[in-house]
């Protein structure tokens, strides 16, 4: 059957189908995506997150868009690219899926080839994120290969934060590909997972991945990273992100620049897995050019948990105190080891991304 | 009145009287001490906590052993130091207080006698940390002021790591003291507050201590800190300290360190206010030599909060998945900017430490 997905066209009953994110590890669900409207909500309220899905999900939405359509195509269609490109601001992958498929839209053919069009592009979209995924896994193996080899079978000690795996993708992850491939390999690893407030992706979705697949792991207070690695409890931290300027500069989840911090302080690599549908070919100044998303303060204050073996929504911190809640930071070039991108590694650097992208020169 | 306390001996009713910090801010309880082995648990079980205010509550511990004392005096009590010292490894200020309460001792003196020397103990104890807060206070309060005028009476934006409040102390806190003096004397400013996971001090103390003295505040996820101060949205970091070394290493609450390490990569001035009595004048190197306390990890897969305005525990990691709870970190002495001390503030180093605390020259 291969490795599980996160989301699918089911043409039997011609919708799109997710798993629901909100609620894992307690409910694993399955969603159904019928509308453009339902593809935005699930990338508003975060039933799909993790900036290749929601490009993949964007795909969907703007084929969704063109088989509801029912006025002026070209003027609808134009009016869900907006909405789509609205609804997160982060992530590269979503207004660059749907400007590729805005752009396949034809006067030429028909409302129902133009959606034929837009269905096709948003299953290569996600055969091409599977691809890469794949590629950036064996790409990240090695890296894991080697200090295996230094530390004689001694587990690998890895360290990642948020949910950059198949949860962010469609299969394998970015992050989380080396990971999957290299306990596959039978090298034995360990990866602190960073719990990721304020939604704690770490603690529900990349734990979630790793107990599934067997692999060892230990969850984390976002805080505890700096001291594993002054003692040397770390070997290798891999994250992913949601958008890669052209200099290197990368927006990951909030919380993702401390980690690169601490990993430069002690001199353990940190590496960043990401496809090239997550480079912004465009930007330079990450920390000035990225926007970075502002989300609702509930997300912080209040948050889901079992009692009794029900899922509830409890407040942790009063209504009376005031919080913040921004979504992601940028970790500069110059503490990043390395990309590992579908094409291998290239230092995080305008001339490292060029090396394997040359393509982009001219841009 | 004068300010709150957060620990009193009741002559009344002959106990010892301290706010249950476990259930604040969903309940102000107020928890009885009247043995040993409450005045234990009260640390252990963390109804207590914050360095100095772990000294008096053992202090007032060895008071209560005497006071119960049925056996040999003097076994009984050195048993006694031996079980407080035990609870916690990291705050240096328990050791500090149950040993110079040993000390005082005196097989010259009958039981009650030595009995009466113990609570002098303790209540003078506890009213030096009250003095070393205010004058902390007054110390950071000057940083607090500069900053201030230069920014032309706009807010100067504070930045503060779990509690180091009245709550962790008896009166006015460390790190929160210059706040609140600078709160009294009209300075504005705001003070963004680390959520601080696993046991969210800073969002369930420090942020009610600041509601309740009218402070403006926001609460972060403990991943923020690093966006804010790249975006210049940070002017001074204060935190406080469970254990100093003589060169400047700072043991605080785990996630400390990368705080600091935000601070120094954006050149935002990070400093640590503690009283002398959480100097270890007996250690250099913190990383190395101060132990570092693992808590249940129950707390970190479990949280309280309220559901239909009661307070709940609810379990936010499923069993399956293993967690790790370090309480603490160390801040080496190169990132931090400076100790505001009860002398005033001095470079974090043993030259610094020494310039203010001479008599420690010899030791």
């Amino acid at each position: 059957m291969g490795n599980p997905q996160t989301i699918w066209f089911n043409p039997e009953k011609n919708r799109v189908e997710t798993i629901d994110q909100r609620y894992l590890p307690f409910q694993n669900s399955i969603v159904e995506i019928c509308s453009l409207d339902e593809a935005r909500f699930a990338i508003t309220d975060m039933i799909v997150r993790g900036a290749p899905l929601i490009g993949v999900t964007a795909a969907y939405g703007m084929y969704l868009a063109a088989r509801n359509c029912m006025a002026d195509f070209q003027t609808e269609m134009l009016r869900a690219a907006e909405w789509l490109k609205s609804s997160r601001p982060t992530a590269v992958n979503l207004a660059f899926a749907v400007d590729e498929a805005f752009a396949l839209i034809s006067d030429q053919l028909s409302d129902a080839e133009n959606t034929r069009l837009l269905l096709e592009y948003a299953e290569n979209l996600k055969q091409r994120e599977i691809d890469f995924s794949k590629k950036i896994g064996l790409a990240g193996l090695e890296l894991i290969q080697e200090i295996s080899l230094r530390k004689n079978g001694e587990p690998v000690q890895l360290l990642t934060h948020c949910n950059a795996g198949r949860l962010a993708c469609v299969e394998l992850g970015t992050a989380t590909a080396p990971i999957y491939l290299a306990h596959e390999a039978g090298i034995p690893i360990h990866v602190w997972v960073d719990e990721t407030r304020p939604r704690n992706q770490g603690a529900r979705l990349t734990a979630w991945e790793l107990a599934e697949a067997g692999i060892p792991h230990t969850v984390i207070p976002d805080n505890t990273g700096g001291h594993l690695m002054q003692h040397q409890l770390v070997d290798l931290v891999i994250v992913g992100s949601d958008r890669t300027t052209m200099n290197g500069d990368v927006a990951n989840k909030i919380g993702t620049y401390l980690k690169a911090l601490a990993a430069a302080d002690n001199g353990i690599p940190f590496y960043v897995a990401l496809p090239s549908t997550t480079i912004d070919w465009s930007l330079n100044d990450g920390i000035r050019e990225i926007p970075i998303e502002q989300r609702d303060g509930r997300e912080v204050s209040v948050m889901e948990g079992l009692l009794n073996n029900e899922v509830h929504e409890f407040r942790m911190i009063p209504e009376k105190n005031p919080v913040a809640n921004y979504g992601f930071d940028v970790t500069p070039a110059r503490l990043v080891t390395g990309l590992i991108t579908e094409r291998g590694v290239c230092k995080a650097s305008r001339e490292g991304i060029l090396s394997l992208f040359p393509e982009k020169q001219k841009q």
